[in-house]
């Protein structure tokens, strides 16, 4: 691959560990650039102007090619990222159904589990319970049974299966293991889940396996 | 293809919808099955036991293929669901750029746009705002200011652009445009946003087009 993948993050965020785990995982070199999310510095003219208009992280920048005359080239959405990264690997099934079931989980996951489990870690943990404002206060038991639901329907299908989809891991296996492996800085008790440790545990023994920090 | 694809599905949700033009703008055969989600149709022991564990619709199930001696599979997640329907044709690019750009804005529209401008909708539309509970009650600002701003989003990259991703009608279109194009159901108003509704008008103008009921 002659082009360069520059990786726009903040290493705290989940959704940029899933990019990381995921060149990891196939061996590709990955650049970073770091932001504090905290301090506004993806909310700026600048990075809004160039990187991504929608002020998030992560996004995946796809360096210029001169050779090939192309300039650079802006992918925000953690799954999508992971998708471009991953293209033409074992991580993404090869057959049609294959295909959609793992993007059944990643949506899955963008819908019922991230809003949910990484949004009370993101409160509980970096932003902290004193310092939230009443409204989000307000939705904390909402996304806590969200989030127990998602993890139990995780840990049901893992049940009859060693990964999320089909029987070997794909994209699907880590864009939930992200926010699922550090649940417990959220309040979820994953004890309550055996069969989602047993998952965690063999997500972190796939040979390239990565840790979030 | 010879398998049969059904969707089980309520005719009110836009998500349903999604697959129901992806299916018509390829000219292909889909049979429906329809529940009622505001009497818990979906909820059913049958339902959660056959169809979909998390309850949820729409679902699309995958005929058995007695002559491959297949059995009927079930693949919930209306955009995963999108996708296998379009499998091998236009809507989706070949290109892997073209791809990771078409889900972006399919991951974006599950995170960013339907949990505020579908469920608006839902609960101003079908549930009614003297029906609505205090915790309900209390997300109605942050939903709308958070659905504004991905609409502003949409407008701002339909100035340049007929479609969502790339030149061309994608699933990025189909998915964002199932719950936009009624978007004034939940109080959001499009003239705001005329980029917008050039592109609905684009849209509603393809061949094989369905509208939503």
């Amino acid at each position: 691959m002659a082009e360069t993948l520059i990786l726009h993050e903040d290493p705290r965020s989940g959704n940029c560990y899933k990019i990381k785990l995921t060149a990891a995982l196939l061996g590709l070199p990955l650049e970073t650039r770091a932001y504090d999310i905290m301090k506004g510095e993806t909310r700026t003219p600048e990075f809004l102007a160039r990187v991504n208009a929608n002020g998030r992280i992560p996004v995946l920048e796809i360096g210029a090619n001169e050779r090939e005359g192309s300039t650079a080239r802006f992918l925000p959405e953690s799954n999508a990222a992971c998708w471009y990264v991953a293209h033409g690997s074992a991580l993404i099934p090869a057959d049609r159904f294959g295909q959609a079931d793992m993007l059944r989980w990643m949506f899955f996951e963008q819908y019922n589990h991230e809003p949910n489990v990484a949004t009370l870690r993101f409160w509980l943990r970096f932003v902290g319970e004193t310092n939230l404002s009443a409204e989000q206060r307000a939705q904390i038991m909402a996304k806590r049974m969200a989030g127990c639901g998602a993890l139990e329907l995780m840990n049901r299908h893992l049940a009859n299966s060693d990964f999320m989809s089909g029987a070997a891991v794909t994209l699907a296996d880590i864009a939930l293991f992200a926010y699922t492996h550090v649940a417990e800085e959220g309040g979820f008790g994953l004890s309550d889940y055996p069969h989602i440790e047993r998952w965690i545990a063999r997500v972190q023994a796939l040979p390239g396996f990565i840790a979030m920090d």
